[in-house]
């Protein structure tokens, strides 16, 4: 019964319960194009699962398949294959909806650990990712402050980089665009002792040789935002630029990377997504988020680099405001699949990997 | 000879002479909008403009009117009025194209205090700036960093804002969109000491009032970014969004002011642009100005709120990289007259003001 094609097998990882994750997979279920692109699996909680058909009303016509390894998954627009979380696995059948619970931060952290073993053993090709809740991982005991940390700690390693993605036809010709940050889940007053000549040029190195796999291995034409406003103004507005920023991509350039920058964010932005770039590196979370996620929100999709396993997610939350009342959207999970099976074609491209 | 309609009288700040505002004038003049908006005067330098005529090569159909009073200003298609900034008058003859010069520094300070002047005196309707070099003014002795600050001071105003604008379709209806910034020209790792409760709920009272004109008296919906990424998650990254934007935003909420957020930075542009808000008040200067210049670069204008005159600019910059070589654009410049002549119609309006 396994599939003849050669589409990848994605787990899909629940995220938080009590967000608009579950209700996004069983709808994303729902489209075409999903089984098109993946053979996709879901690690999360089958009673859950349940109650999210339920509440997008399919009238019966899927069922759940429970399986104890993902080699036993029979993936069809009929069946949702689901495997549990084993280890810490919680009953959640009152996590509320919209509510932070440890219960949920608990569960999400199981469903991702789960995943991520599985697929450095090889046993799954890639992991696409709902949202967790930040507070509800917090509550949970789980020292890492998302998925993102967790992942790269998992995997051991150290030189990794969250990148927001937007496929074509933003950027130039099939690439699509990339923004790489230096700094993510931390506060903007945190930033400052993070950005260093050592961790920018880390990202530059990284976004050059991981972004391949989407360029078919061309070189990407990577870009580094400013810290501050209009680039600093000639040290006028802040010096980060001329100390740390400058240097380290004359460093990177002298490594032969196809580097520029420091450039104003409020230009750079609008030059890459016109072609110009192929991956941004960002200086902190909002710089790279506001410009991806205005132009085309529902669009943009997470992917972490420098990791042996491919890792995408959707690009928004947990949504709490408007979880389990059948409103959530799914054009963020299809596009989140559609670059992850791209990845792991890509990767297979003499020459090109993800890996850090 | 003056002009029979309602267009207001606009005079045009040339800016610093290295960069592209002669040129952008020039071409502007060319356009036939700018004559049906406005009835626009230059406060500038007449040489300077003879020079921009020649490189757009307007084949002598253009001829300068340099005047002594704005009273004396016959503007046509075919005739520049052009005001010499008397006091600091610098021969301006050698500045070179896209060169930092303290006297283009000099020069663009004079041109703006005169047009600031004339405007106080009412004896101009509004004025519409070019770029000025941030790093010439500051060569040139000016104290302030940037038009904005010379204008609020010269004008004798503290509550000030300069905001950020794209005009219809984005935005609900007919008032398109504006964002307030509580800080701007300064060093990001300033901004943390200047975000107060007290500057926060100032630029919501600012919005508030000062937006009116364009909102044809209607209160304008305000929406407050938050400073932190996923605004602060509860306090894990970041405690500015607890301890001062959402104190701030309830007591303008008990004004029967209509605010809301802090929303995260990422989700709440979006938002915006489609619609659901009329103002964003941003914390710092990339965050208000990454947003809308990736959706809309060429269309964004600059007002300043707060002064007891009407002031818009471009958004651009001097663009030293393609100063002189007859490139630039002239799409902000019409927008920005556009809405200078708004703003002059909309303040008639009972109730409405945008004086601080």
């Amino acid at each position: 019964m396994h599939d003849p094609t050669s589409r990848p097998l994605v787990a899909l990882t629940m995220g938080d319960v009590a967000g608009i994750g579950p209700e996004v997979i069983v709808r994303g279920w729902l489209d075409p194009r999903l089984h098109a692109l993946a053979r996709p699996i879901v690690i999360g909680d089958p009673g859950v699962l349940e109650r999210a058909l339920k509440l997008v009303g399919d009238g019966g016509a899927i069922r759940i398949q429970v399986v104890a390894a993902p080699e036993e998954a029979v993936p069809f627009p009929s069946t949702i294959p689901c495997l549990p979380a084993g280890v810490a696995h919680e009953d959640l059948t009152d996590v509320q909806p919209g509510a932070v619970d440890a219960r949920a931060g608990r569960a999400a952290f199981a469903f991702l650990t789960t995943a991520i073993d599985l697929a450095l053993a090889r046993r799954i090709d890639a992991i696409t990712t709902l949202p967790l809740n930040k507070q509800a991982l917090h509550q949970a005991g789980v020292r890492q402050p998302g998925h993102t940390e967790i992942l790269a700690e998992r995997c051991g390693v150290a030189d990794h980089a969250m990148m927001l993605y937007i496929g074509p036809p933003v950027g130039a010709g099939d690439a699509g665009l990339g923004v790489l940050h230096v700094t993510l889940h931390v506060a903007l007053r945190r930033v400052f002792g993070l950005i260093t000549e050592e961790s920018v040029e880390a990202k530059i190195h990284l976004a050059d040789r991981a972004f391949r796999p989407l360029t078919g291995g061309r070189p990407p034409r990577v870009a580094v935002a400013a810290l501050n406003p209009h680039a600093g103004e000639g040290g006028l507005f802040g010096d980060e630029e001329i100390r740390i920023i400058a240097p380290a991509i004359a460093r990177a350039q002298a490594d032969d990377i196809d580097v520029v920058g420091p450039i104003a964010a409020d230009t750079l932005f609008g030059r890459a997504i016109g072609g110009e770039f192929d991956v941004v590196i960002a200086m902190y979370h909002d710089q790279g988020h506001v410009a991806l996620k205005t132009i085309g929100f529902d669009r943009a999709v997470n992917i972490t680099l420098g990791l042996p396993i491919v890792r995408t997610s959707v690009a928004h939350g947990t949504a709490y405001d408007i979880a389990w009342r059948g409103k959530a959207e799914t054009a963020s999970l299809i596009e989140a699949v559609r670059v992850a099976a791209r990845i792991v074609a890509g990767r297979t491209l003499e020459g090109t990997s993800i890996l850090g």
